[in-house]
């Protein structure tokens, strides 16, 4: 096998209570990607459709991604890279963890696997590093691993991976407005309230006890978050309208999709998703803001072959 | 049946990383209580031995809590309690939810059970306010329902219960000097760092995971406690040797039980839980300090009818 096309899945990090540690890989939005082997040694970003980023390897996050691995095997061959955008850079739904992932899933796939897919996060992180400046896991890991991801510890890197409950599905609204993860970092502040950090902790420890138990109420009972949501959402275009209408809707519970500004909602069953999808729209073509929408299930396998 | 013996169990709350919100129930450590159904209306604590606490109803802990279950029902009878106390007060075991959960769980049998033990844990919380001004969970909640619980929210109260694996072991040691709560609290910082927070709900979130997995590493790597344990350690003698002690002999992970002084252990099967009580009774017995040792399975079912 010396081509491989791939689908490289959008991912929703965070997910309300779980900032910077929690993520899902989405099952129908996302990117592909063609890793090809060559004589050639290097990697070389030969093509990329629907979106304006850089070819230079070194530049561009698949490329990163891809030379970070290299730089631990001994190999005879190079890759060449092409990469077809469909998920928007800065839309919050993990547009360059999808690029980062493919490429360092494609490279061991055509190297005959030297490394397990959950090793091979610490590589596409080093994507994420030249996109945000921060070498953060919780895109590249559900968009490697699938499923939910929880990055327990990066120092040593500790993550784990959860089954999503199979009702489970995401809505995700991208109101198509730039808003740049340094923004919506900026916003942050570097000390929170004990009070608020003991009801994230319990959120999230709800959270993950409800994915466990297949609890939907309980995983809606959790997705709530004290400390970045109500700074960061302010920055969102009707992003209370938007949350409010989701859970009238039926949704379990609606949040900021990593940095935003998209907005996802998780429900039971995919007529609940469809629903929220809809009223989400309504609530966007209302405020006459241009948007794209996802109905997804929760993605069990991460990156995948296609 | 007008009278119950009941064992009132001894518990660990916050388990390093889950301050305030988490709490396992010991098995071999706790107290007997005996509830009796009478004519007399109201509520009479007729016996405390092993302990110099006040009989009057309204100043003892399980009195408190049975009077607050006692106001949500209509009963034409009253109850006597007896307290035998073993669990020493100011341990940081939980010894005032043990007779909390007692009094309201054995009032809730004489009664014929109009309550669940989940709904009793409300109620237990009053004794728990009385006893330290604060209506926490994360000794009652353990102590009437077993294993592992999780506190994800007081308002409302929603108490999670999560199975123990099986072969997992608790050693206490606590140590024969006077820590108040009060002094244990006022040492803690009312904001804490979000890089901190961040690390503790990525631990909070690792060790739920490693309790439903029952993947013991996992709980292992995950009982780390970045805000509160550094705060108050310094106020118990020995703490970090005793820590070390326990690593070193197998320890899965080590810290304070709930606000100290009593340090615990878990661990994975009795002899190491065993061998961890040998060597932890060597450093306190090297520096004269004066102990009491417990090693317990973890107890699937609360509060019990013996």
């Amino acid at each position: 096998m010396t081509e491989i096309k791939l689908f490289c899945p959008a991912t929703i990090a965070n997910l309300s209570c779980g900032f910077d540690v929690l993520g899902l890989c989405l099952d129908n939005a996302g990117d592909e990607m063609i890793v090809r082997k060559v004589e050639q040694k290097g990697v070389r970003i030969t093509k990329i459709i629907g979106a304006d980023l850089p070819l230079e390897t070194d530049k561009n996050v698949a490329g990163v991604a891809a030379l970070a691995m290299l730089a631990t095997l001994e190999v005879d061959c190079g890759f060449e890279i092409e990469i077809y955008k469909h998920i928007k850079a800065g839309s919050g739904i993990g547009s360059s963890a999808a690029s980062a992932a493919g490429a360092v899933f494609g490279i061991n796939e055509l190297l005959g696997k030297p490394y397990s897919r959950k090793d091979l996060v610490q590589f596409a992180m080093q994507g994420e590093k030249l996109a945000s400046g921060n070498a953060h896991a919780d895109n590249v890991a559900p968009a490697l691993l699938g499923g939910f991801t929880l990055v327990r510890s990066y120092h040593p890197l500790d993550i784990i991976r959860i089954d999503s409950p199979e009702e489970l599905f995401a809505t995700v609204v991208h109101p198509q407005i730039e808003l740049k993860t340094s923004d919506a970092r900026s916003v942050l502040k570097q000390t929170v309230s004990l009070k608020s950090a003991i009801m994230q902790w319990g959120n999230v420890g709800g959270l993950i006890a409800g994915l466990y138990t297949k609890d939907y109420d309980l995983i809606g009972r959790s997705l709530h978050d004290e400390i970045v949501e109500p700074l960061r959402s302010v920055l969102i275009p009707g992003f209370d309208l938007i949350k409010q209408t989701a859970l009238e809707n039926g949704a379990l519970g609606s949040g900021i999709s990593g940095s935003g500004p998209s907005i996802f909602a998780l429900s039971r069953g995919k007529n609940t998703a469809d629903q929220i999808a809809k009223a989400m729209s309504d609530v966007y073509e209302k405020m006459n803001l241009p948007y794209e929408i996802h109905v997804s299930k929760i993605n069990p396998d991460g990156v995948r072959i296609i």
